[in-house]
Order: C-alpha cells, then structure tokens, then sequence
C-alpha cells in the first residue's frame, strides 16, 4: 500500500516554470478557472449557490478532509488530523510487546478523525454544511478488521482491549508472510484460476493472508468475528449504518473474481475451520465505485458537522481513487501514485493477463471497465534510506548552508550529470519486488563502482533504477495487448523535477502531472459528486473536477538513447537475479536469517 | 605498486593483546631481545662495538630511513622525509597542465631525501656513522626515466625542465594504456612466450608502455636517453657511482625473461624506431638482490653522512623487500603487503605458470627461487573511498565523540556481527582487477541491498569482499600446484584487528604478522647487511633480523563456515561479471567516457 503524503523522499517543492507554462496555456484557451492552480493551493470563490463535496482520505498517519466545489473541482478548504494511536507496531496497551512485522490501528482513531477534520476543513473553505451534497472516502488497503453483525469492532468489545488480534491489521502488517506463501502453494497445486489474475501470488498483506494468521493464532478472535472487513468499508458502515462492499478492496485484495470468492474447497484445504470464511465473514454484494451507499446517519452527521442524509458513496482505496483525480478516465492512461513506493493504476477495455501484476478487477477503478493494477514496492523509501545511510556529511552541510533539504540537493546533483555519466547501474529491488517478478525476497543491487563514484551518483543510480523499473511494468503490460497510451503521475515525488525528467527520459514518454497536490482526497470528493447526483458516473465527474497538466515533462531524444542501452543492462542484470540464474539474492537472506538468529554471543576475538 | 605508508583506511592502531601475548612467548622462549618490540616502536641498546646497516624506503611521497643493528634486526632509528615536489600530476612548471592518468616525480628529491633522512636517523639512533657498514634501499616500481649515460636524468639538463617527458614517470602513471594495450595485443598475435608470466597482461604501469609512451609524444626525448632506467637503479647509481640492473624490477616491471629482453622483432612490430629499446637504453648485467652493487662514493658520503666506501647494494622493490623483514625466507610463505592495495609475493622452487599473476620472476624476491608476485588493486584504497564517500555525518560524529577515528569506529561495529547478518555480497573491483583476472576495466559491485542496510554492513562488505579476493588468489596458486603453506601479512592494514580477523576467517589460515611496522625499510636494511658480507645471503640474514609472529589471528570454524557460503557467491559473480558471460562492466565504462567527452552543454530541462 501506498503511503502517499507520509514519508516522501521529496519534500515540498514546486515545479514553477511547468505550472506557469501550464497557466499561460489555459489561459490562452480561456478553460476553466481553478484548472491551473498549483498543487498545493487551497482556494476558490465560494459563491452562495454552489454545492460542495467532502473527500476524506485515510492514510498511514492521519486523515485528511478535502471540500470541493461540485461544479469545477475547485478545492476550497483541507484539513488533516494524525490519528492519536497512529500505527500500533511496538507494543499494545495491556498486552505488551508486539512480535516483529505486526502493524495494527486503533478504529476509533478512524472515527475521532472525521470529527475533527470535516468541521475545520469547511471552516477553513468558509462553505456552509448545508451546501454539501455528499461524501465519500478513500483508505490504506488492504487494512481489514474483524468485526461484530453490527459493525462492532472486536477491539471495542469489553475484556478484549488488550487482544492483538480484535484489531485492524495494517496494510503494513507483514506477519501473515507464512500464510500467504500457504495461500499461493494450495492455489497452484489445485490450478485456481484465479491466482493468475495476482500475478501468481497473494500478497501476505491482504485479507486472507490476515484472516487465517487470526484464525491460527487467536481462533476465539476468528470464531467471534462475524464479519471481516476493509477499513475502507467498514468507516462507511459508519457514516451511512449499512454495510457495504466496494468492487475495488473485494477485487484487489480479497480474491473476488467473475462473481465469486475462493471456493469452499479450497478454503478447507487451508485450513477445515476456514472453508466458511467467504460465505460467513465476507459475502455481501459488491457495490459499484462512485455508487450511493446510503444518506448521512444523524450520528455521523452529528459527529461531522455535514448534514443528515446526505449521499454516502461506497469506500475506496487512496491509489485508486487518485485516477479520476488525473483527469479524464480513459483505457491506457496509466496513473503512477508516487510515493514511498509507487502503485500504477490504468483501465483497460478487455481482460489480459499481465504477468507479475498486482492484480486486474472488473470495475476495480472505474465501473464498466477492467482495473489494472501493478506497482514498485520500493520507490520513495529507496531514495529515503539512501539518503539516510549513504550520504556523508558533507552534502547535509551543503544542503544546510544553502537552506534547501538534502534531497533536494542530491536531485540537483543528480540532474546535473548527463546519463550514463556515472557508469552505474542499479536493480531497486532493496524492498524486493512487486510487480514482473512479484518476489518479495529479492534485494537490491549496484555495478559499476569506482574510486571515483560519489554518492550523488549511486543516488541518481537509484532514481534510474526506479523509472527502469516504471518502464519495464510499461513495456510488460504492452507485450500483453495492454498498451499503455498515456503516462499520469501523481504523489509526493512529482514534487521533483530532476526525478520527473529521469522519468521521461528512461520512458520515452511526455508526462503528464495530475494538478491537485490532494490527489487520493480529490478522487473522492470526485465519487462523492456522483453518489450524490450531481454527474452521471465517474468519469463525467472527472472530466470537469479533475485536474491535469500534460506534457510536462517530454523526453529528451539524446538523453532517452543512452538511457535506452543502460535500460537494457538493467533488463540483464533484472532477468539474470531476478528469473533464477543466480540466486544469490535468496540464499543471502536465508545466510543472514541464520546469522541473526545464532546471533547473542559475541563475535569472537583474535586470540 | 603499493603506497605502503600513505593512505591507510586504518589509522595507526596497537594489536596489543596479540603483541603482548607475542611478547610473553618469547620472554618465555628466551628468544633474542628486540624481536617481540611492537610495530613502530624503535629502539634499541646502541652498544659500542655493534654494527648497523641503513635501509632506505622510497615510497609514493616520502623517503624513510631506518637504522638497524646487524645482529639482530633491532631498529634503533629512524625518519621520514616528504618530497618536495610530491606526485606531479597537475601541473609542471614551465609547461602549465598536464593531461589526465598523468603522474611524474623531480628526481631531485631523492637525492634531497638521503641528505636528509639518513643523517636524522642517525642521530635519533645515536649511532656513531663509522658503525654503519652498508646501506640499501628500496622504491616504488615501475617508477622509471630517461637519463644519458652518466645517470644525468633528462629533466635537469639545461633547457628540459620544462618537458613531461624528461621527468620520471611515477608508478601511478597512468596514461600508457594505449600503449600497454599495444604491447599486449601484438604478444599475443606473434605469440611472445614471456607474456604468459604477466598474467597474459603487460601493465601500462610498466617500464615498456612507459617507454614507448615517450617514443610516441616526444621523439626528441625519447632519442635523447641514452638510457631507460628504474628510480630502484638510479637511485643505487647516485649512490655508488655505478649503473647496476637489479634482477627484481628486471623481471617484474622489465619483461626479462630467461635472460632476455623481448626481441628485437617484436619491438620492432610495436614500432620501427622501438626495435632498439632494450639493446639500446636497457641491457645491462642483472644483478641478484642483496649483491653489492659498489661502494659508496664520496659524494654520497658527504650528502648521506656516512663512511665512504660502505657497501651499497643492489636496488629493490618496496614489496618485495618486505619478504626478508617477515623472517625466514621459505618457498610457499606468502607474504601479503596490505595497503591502499595489496601485494601477494612468494617463492617457489619451480616455474609454473599461473593464471591472472602479475608476473613470476627468477631471482625476483631471492636469489636462487622463482618469485611469484600477485595482487588486488583496491584494498585499503577501496575503504578509504567508501569512508568518504559512503558513510552519514552520524558515524562521524560518534566517532569524534568517542575520540576514535571513524575507520576504526566501522572496523568496530563491523566485528560487531556475525559473518552473513548484512545479507550482503560485494566485488572488490572498484579499481579493477589485478590478478586472475587482470582487468582494469573491471568495476565494483554490490548485491544484497535492502531497506534496512546500514553503512557500517556496506564497509563490513567491502572488506569482507577483499579477503575472498585474497583467498581466489590463494585458491588459483594451489590449482597452478603452487600451494601456500603459510599466510604472513604486512603493511598498514595489518593494524586492524578486526580486518586481520576476517581474513583469517575467510582464508581459513592463522596469519603471521611481521613484527616491523617498517616492513620495507627493514627488508632494504636486511640486503645492506648480506651486501656488507655480514650474512652469506638473505634468507640467512632474514632469519636473524626479520620479525614476524605467528599465529596471530587464528580462523573460527563457525565463522570460516559461513564464509565458505558467501566465498561461493563471491566467485559466482567473480566469473559471471569477469569472464564474459555479462560485460556490463565494461559497456558501462564505455557509456560513461562517451556521457563524460560530450558533457559541455547542460542537461536539458523541463520544457
């Protein structure tokens, strides 16, 4: 999952002469106004007969409440609330330590947030609750909890505070790794259809994984749990006090496939006690995205400041969600959320199996036509972690007598070397790999070293890496009869023009850049407006309320040529690590499990 | 060549357990006095009727002169003088900049250094000038130059001063390659049989490439020598007076084989005007090491301080002559002298001929055995560059706060883990490859990488990836049927405990540790004193006043077991990144100078 403003190797800066270019072009067309307001910009003429829309987007850390004028997408108010437990992955009150890898929140959290940013978000946009039409929210997936018929969560209940398993499990839990590689082998040895629409594996992040870790490992939790929910949908539960299903958290992360969920039979060959956990837990129809899932509860509207009855729409996932936000929906616009890592989003007319995606969902994205999801698991974070443990201090210092952040320094340093300058070449597999290969045990990978090599090589390194990594989802995607026709990015690195322009090179593609630094909580402003009435469906909405600038970026012919030969050296070095050549990279982390599990005495000393 | 005394990634450290432990050994032995003094200390009884030699080692920026007594290698004094000209490699006066690779030295701070170095190590021994009876030195190779026939070097005749070409070429020269490459391909195609004790590969380092150099870019210079002659030769002609050959750099840097230069035809092949080279400006008598080249002249005497007419032996190499400061002189003894990079030399009793060596030599290290000579171009080089250049501000900072320096810091929390616990696999080749593999084009590589890597697990790699390097070297002279039967290590690294403990675990050797920290100083005193007649040769020389412990570090078998793993991986990449299956290495530098010649105009921008 994508934690999309959370941790951004790019902090805030603006790409300037790219929106005023952007500006003067809209301008000369006389388009709308709003249109070429910079991301970031929160502002609009909040005239008295407008409607508004509330998106809500639940991150890692905090909410974030976005108001939006229905007419034109203006965004006229935010505001954003931290949760107060954030992420739970040390310790629980009254239990004590939590094991490695486990990442739980605290519902009510998600509860208290909407209480504090929907009012301050409509204060600061000085719109009235009474012109607000509707609200929709996007989350964190696949975060999903066990919870009571009545929506209760098992963590709410009395005596169970203290009970690690009555909690949401993040998308960041990464404990139900031995249950997810239990899911995968049963499935290809009873030819699921069904797991190749995954790119072959179910990710130990997504709802079956955790469901059969609870069942395992605290089987009263499993067996009181009448419903096992996204958070995505389960925070609509309260806003509209029905229970629903969205099409895009049932597809991507709860193996819904062709009307059904995995068979009885092959829930029983997991584990006997799990062959109900479809019917009982999960099954419920699956709404459409963009579709009403009730009116504004009097309690909710009490809580939020919005008024009853209100349309509710159905829940989302932030990346998803952010598609609509780009602008017009169309089959083969590719949308990259960029961030810690990157997930690439698109719509496709007909179904193709694309090897080693994240998954493909009928209506996963927009209803009527096939999501396409694949993604780098690594993107922002690689660049973080370098940035963090392989740059010496003298660059911190440069960066900090210039008064500019160190990574902003190392995108200048970067850019200012032709490609190919370094005589490097990296695999950014340093958080394994997500989609092609779809293995999380491999690590990353740098050739080409010298005395000469500097930091802010081996950074920019790592920047090629990823875009490689970018064009080769592209390219796997196009020799699957998928072609993608148009590259959108949004998210916290298009902040960086240096790495934007990496990006158009190593792609030989014109970016396009979505134009709401509010992307995810815009995308659900935008379902808002159609659950509420006010466009037909979502991509009529996203023609008017969404935003995006195009050609922002265009490659550069000689740059894009040698970036083409290091490309294919990063194509060599992905195949020969990556499709079992050499499998270094597995038997150096079994090699370091041993090590750190042996480890307590000391090393020994020479004599 | 090595730079034994200039860069160190490990700062001057005391191994004081193993020392003291050496100490009590011998105590308990009633072994000789002086033998268990620590590396660097020197001092000694200066007794009335004792005899002492001076030996002089010429390294990269310095000359050292260290006094010793004959009977029993006790160093008594000693000091260092920086050339006033240092490495010219910018710029020569007169002339204004010089091109890239390039690198000369003034042979006048040579003789400036003996004038002071010689007499200040006298006084700080407090010996009387009339004990010394010989003296010998040692020099960085190939550093070589043309000189006229009565050893005036080209550079100090009128009117020169001013021309690259007169000036001697240091070692680190680098700017012969087309030349070597030249040498190498046409010994190839006429199937010259000396190329196969070069590894298959002349170094542009050498005497040949050098020379040629000269034949190509100043013609006029290159008539105007009447000889090609080693600094190690020169340096023994101003001292006594007397061109001498010695047989060590003869061998090694002089394509003298089975007593002759290359022929006449080949030269000729290279060049028409070059077929005369080695009849013309080279052949000369090759001298055994430790023989007497002359007495000293009375000019020297005066310059030096010391008697007239002492014996003056035959010139050496700064490695080589570090095999007699380790002790006794055996074949299969392999003496490792670790510094910026690392020099493998050992005698065998047979020619054989092994693969990637830097060159086997009759003579080469001691009269009457076959001198193997192998090496790693990066070691310490290789840590010192990734401590600059690879490593946060914070280690730094702990490092000042702890008042160590930061070397030792990472050594320390590098010993901290267990082998394997970084999950990392490195290759050694950030400045190429000396030997198996004999590649200069080579690069260095990094695999392994993830998310939580740390800086201190990358140097911990790194050092790591030079012991397997040692041990391939090791491994390939067993399989040529040269078996080392003993590991001795000199030079500055022999400093870090925990970098010894590693190599011992991957070789899976106890090492033996010269007991001098001034290994070729010693070694240059131990032929002055063979010279002199005070011993009938080396080894029985070496076996008086060479030092050397053993046993020093012994391997740990849990460790050496999974070293054996990642030594596996090592040599999986070593033959898959350095025998063709994968030339990425090589198109990355090629993509890299064509990125660096068109660089000029900035990178382009963002629309």
């Amino acid at each position: 999952m994508l934690a999309l403003t959370k941790v951004s190797a790019a902090p805030a800066r603006e790409a300037a002469p790219a929106r005023e270019a952007a500006r003067a072009r809209e301008a000369a067309a006389g388009s709308r106004a709003g249109a070429a307001r910079a991301p970031g910009e929160v502002r609009g003429s909040v005239g008295g007969g407008d409607s508004y829309v509330v998106g809500v987007d639940f991150g890692t850390l905090s909410a974030r409440a976005l108001v939006v004028r229905v007419s034109d997408g203006a965004e006229v108010g935010t505001a954003v609330s931290e949760y107060r437990h954030g992420v739970i992955d040390r310790s629980l009150a009254g239990h004590g330590e939590l094991p490695p890898d486990w990442a739980l929140q605290d519902p009510a959290d998600y509860t208290a947030a909407l209480g504090v940013v929907i009012p301050a978000a409509l204060r600061e946009a000085g719109v009235d609750p009474g012109q607000v039409i509707g609200i929709a929210t996007d989350f964190t997936a696949s975060t999903c909890m066990p919870v009571l018929a009545d929506g209760t969560p098992l963590c709410q209940l009395p005596g169970l505070a203290a009970r690690p398993h009555a909690y949401p499990k993040l998308w960041k839990h990464h404990a139900a790794q031995p249950h997810a590689d239990l899911i995968n082998a049963v499935a290809h040895e009873r030819g699921e259809k069904w797991i190749n629409r995954y790119g072959g594996k179910i990710s130990s992040e997504w709802q079956f994984a955790k469901a059969l870790q609870v069942l395992d490992e605290d089987a009263e939790m499993y067996q009181r749990a009448d419903r096992w929910i996204e958070a995505a949908d389960w925070i609509i539960w309260q806003l509209c006090g029905t229970e629903t299903r969205n099409a895009c958290t049932a597809g991507y992360k709860g193996i819904y496939q062709d009307g059904s969920y995995p068979s009885r039979e092959y829930l029983a060959a997991l584990d006997p006690r799990f062959a109900g956990f479809a019917d009982g837990k999960l099954a419920h129809p699956i709404s459409p995205l963009g579709a009403r899932a009730g009116g504004l509860t009097s309690a909710a509207a009490a809580l939020t400041g919005l008024p009853e009855g209100i349309a509710v729409a159905i829940g989302n996932v932030d990346a998803h969600v952010t598609v609509p936000a780009a602008g017009p929906v169309a089959p083969g616009k590719m949308v990259a959320i960029m961030g810690t890592s990157t997930c690439h989003v698109m719509n496709g007319t007909a179904l193709a199996e694309v090897p080693g995606m994240c998954g493909v969902v009928d209506g996963g994205i927009v209803a009527g036509l096939w999501g396409y999801e694949a993604g780098q698991s690594g993107v922002g974070d690689i660049f973080a972690w370098f940035t963090a443990n392989g740059v010496p201090g003298e660059f911190a210092e440069q960066a900090r007598r210039r008064g500019v952040p160190l990574p902003q320094l190392l995108d200048e340093k970067a850019a200012a070397e032709p490609p190919g300058a370094s005589g490097l070449i990296a695999l950014d597999w340093e958080n394994g790999n997500r989609s092609v290969l779809v293995d999380a045990g491999l690590s990353g990978a740098i050739v080409g070293l010298t005395l000469a090599t500097t930091a802010p090589e081996i950074y920019r390194a790592l920047l090629e890496a990823t875009a490689f990594g970018t064009r080769l989802i592209i390219e796997t995607f196009k020799a699957s009869g998928v072609p993608v026709t148009e590259l959108a990015v949004a998210g916290g690195l298009t902040k960086s023009a240096p790495i934007m322009q990496i990006y158009a090179d190593v792609t030989r593609r014109p970016l396009s850049v979505i134009g709401s630094a509010q992307g995810p909580a815009l995308g659900s402003a935008i379902h808002a407006a159609v659950a509420a009435g006010a466009y037909p469906d979502v991509p009529a909405a996203a023609q008017v309320m969404g935003r995006i600038e195009t050609d922002v970026y265009r490659p550069d012919a000689a740059r894009a040529d040698v970036y083409d030969e290091l490309y294919a050296e990063y194509v060599r070095l992905h195949d020969y690590f990556g499709r079992g050549a050499n499998q270094v990279m597995y038997r150096l982390r079994a090699i370091r499990d041993r090590a750190l599990a042996g480890r307590g005495g000391p090393a020994g000393e020479a004599r």
